[in-house]
């Protein structure tokens, strides 16, 4: 087991990883203020894991409930929330009762939102299943779900106790998911570790392959980038926008195709593509150095062109996004592979080739 | 003018106390991150002052947009929240958009809730119209929605970054909603200034009678306890709760007569009264300060007797509320007339006592 810790003063947490933790309550325990808590899943991971962590939890002496949701995506809106709300109630659940994600992204985000929200906030812990989720989405505090006018529209930051990174569960992960965490463990090269970017290429057969040590590395050096740049940012106003390189055109893909259809790590790997192919339009980075992007994603079974959206139309998908600032869009270009910044200078002429382009 | 300071590290905020604020924007514009605010009210207040607040502000070069709400604790669900995301969303409002609640305890607690969630949380002002808003709620970053099963139930801490307290709207509000404030302004003495209590107890009339002076004098003291309280601990795990006193009563009134048909404060006066005699039943105050509570509430033009609802209903809607923890009731209970604590040891019989008497 390795374990980081995401550096925030009082709202600083460990992160830990490693074979089989899900096993290991020990390392949740400490984390409890009474031995109470409520675990949020999903009907595809409540039959594979949710008796694993339950039993553990009990052995250890805590009371445990479980509220299993539905899959999806479109499932992360208010009326799922809301069953949250209900069951927590229900069970007359208190202040210090903990609430524990056991998922993906979406669990992660409807439960953080419901222990940011019930009561004003009770404790909380990620437990991600997805290689999504462990490298990106369960640490740093963004909670939340979707609105029909834009994705993520409502939401908090509000930190976990503690993140449990189990990468045994990766092997039962469906091909298209670990493809689409892979989206966002390139998305962490890209932006901040061009050695990190260099090891995938040479790796990324490893990881579709499951191979534990391989995926161990790239869980932990993703965990790594993440924490330091939310412990320098935690709200988002300076380099951690740096996070959503991809995510604007990622976002509006998703909305615009209506969430679901494409994972969310394929949005943003199609992003990935566009925003390197506008950054060599503007002479940011190298043409080539654009077609290594490409290529990689490409490698990880990830799409890297947009599913033929009208331009005209992404960009007013994109205007709502909470990217934009005083109405001005702001993208994520690359200056290199391993170093990104925040640009709101782009010229709309090859914005629409960007966003017409295909990138394949 | 008068300025008190709620001192809580880098949230910390002021709180401007005067006659005929609302026409001085300048005190609003330093704390704008952009010039474009999103003022929420409702329905009554709009025609009263929305004018006069826009007018002020558009003067000072700030784009303004309304959202008209309708009038009443019922709306304070997640479907006129909902509209307020709406109508921030269609206006396209970014993340530095400054959220202005313009109106009473319910305006306060909905805008305040959006402002903490929308995009995971923009600038939040307060402009409180009523006395229990200025006096209570509008300080101290409680914000939040009903839940079919409990009041308060979804909420977050989310602090303004200013509270403007201007007391010549105190006299457009309705003499039952003036009473329903004076009820918090007599918890406040009661739990932390018996000087406070006197001087109540002597200008009682002057305030029914909306005397100028006599208003400013209650709001700034009342001001100045909840500041110093909510300083000492912002979450409510200490000395915050005896803020509560009358509370846990209270909402178990409201609950149980459904949400508006008693404002309130009108709840929480009966409440207290019921905390007055429980206490004195347990013998931590003579009989007689539990009538001086009675008295006082009554001149005040306040119920002091809750309405008939069967006692054992009243402990099951009492069960579900947020101050219980691990199972067990916990009630604010009076030391003294100017002082309270938090109690948990209270005997069944005498609670059933305090439930079932007619206070008055």
């Amino acid at each position: 087991m390795q374990t980081l810790r995401v550096e925030l003063g009082e709202r600083a947490y460990p992160i830990h990883i490693g074979e089989g933790l899900l096993s290991d309550a020990g390392l949740l325990a400490p984390h409890l203020e009474q031995p109470r808590v409520a675990v949020v899943t999903n009907t595809t991971v409540a039959p594979l894991y949710l008796q694993q962590l339950s039993t553990a939890l009990r052995a250890q002496g805590v009371a445990v409930i479980s509220i299993v949701l539905e899959d999806g995506e479109r499932y992360k809106d208010w009326a799922t929330l809301n069953r949250i709300y209900d069951a927590l109630l229900e069970q007359r659940c208190d202040r210090k009762t903990t609430l524990i994600a056991l998922g993906g992204g979406v669990i992660g985000d409807l439960a953080g939102f419901a222990a940011a929200t019930y009561m004003r906030g009770i404790p909380f812990i990620q437990v991600p299943t997805t290689l999504l989720a462990q490298v990106d989405s369960s640490i740093g505090g963004k909670t939340g779900i979707n609105h029909p006018l834009g994705k993520n529209m409502i939401g908090a930051f509000y930190q976990p106790r503690v993140v449990l990174a189990d990468t045994a569960v990766l092997k039962t992960l469906p091909p298209r998911e670990l493809s689409a965490g892979l989206a966002e463990v390139i998305k962490h090269g890209l932006i901040r570790d061009e050695a990190f970017v260099v090891w995938l290429e040479q790796n990324v057969d490893s990881l579709l392959a499951c191979d534990a040590p391989a995926l161990a590395h790239a869980v932990r050096r993703c965990c790594e980038i993440k924490a330091a740049v939310v412990a320098e940012d935690e709200r988002g106003t300076g380099v951690r926008a740096l996070l959503n390189f991809g995510h604007t055109f990622g976002h509006a893909i998703e909305s615009g195709l209506g969430y679901g259809n494409w994972l969310h790590g394929e949005a943003v790997a199609a992003g990935m593509a566009m925003a390197g192919d506008l950054s060599s339009r503007m002479g940011l980075i190298a043409q080539s150095d654009a077609q290594r992007v490409v290529a990689l994603l490409k490698r990880a079974g990830l799409p890297v062109a947009q599913p033929g959206i009208a331009p005209a139309r992404l960009l007013e998908l994109m205007a709502v996004d909470k990217k934009t600032e005083g109405g001005r869009l702001r993208f994520i270009l690359l200056d290199r592979i391993g170093a990104a910044s925040l640009r709101d200078q782009v010229p709309a002429e090859l914005l629409q080739q960007a966003l017409g382009a295909p990138a394949g």
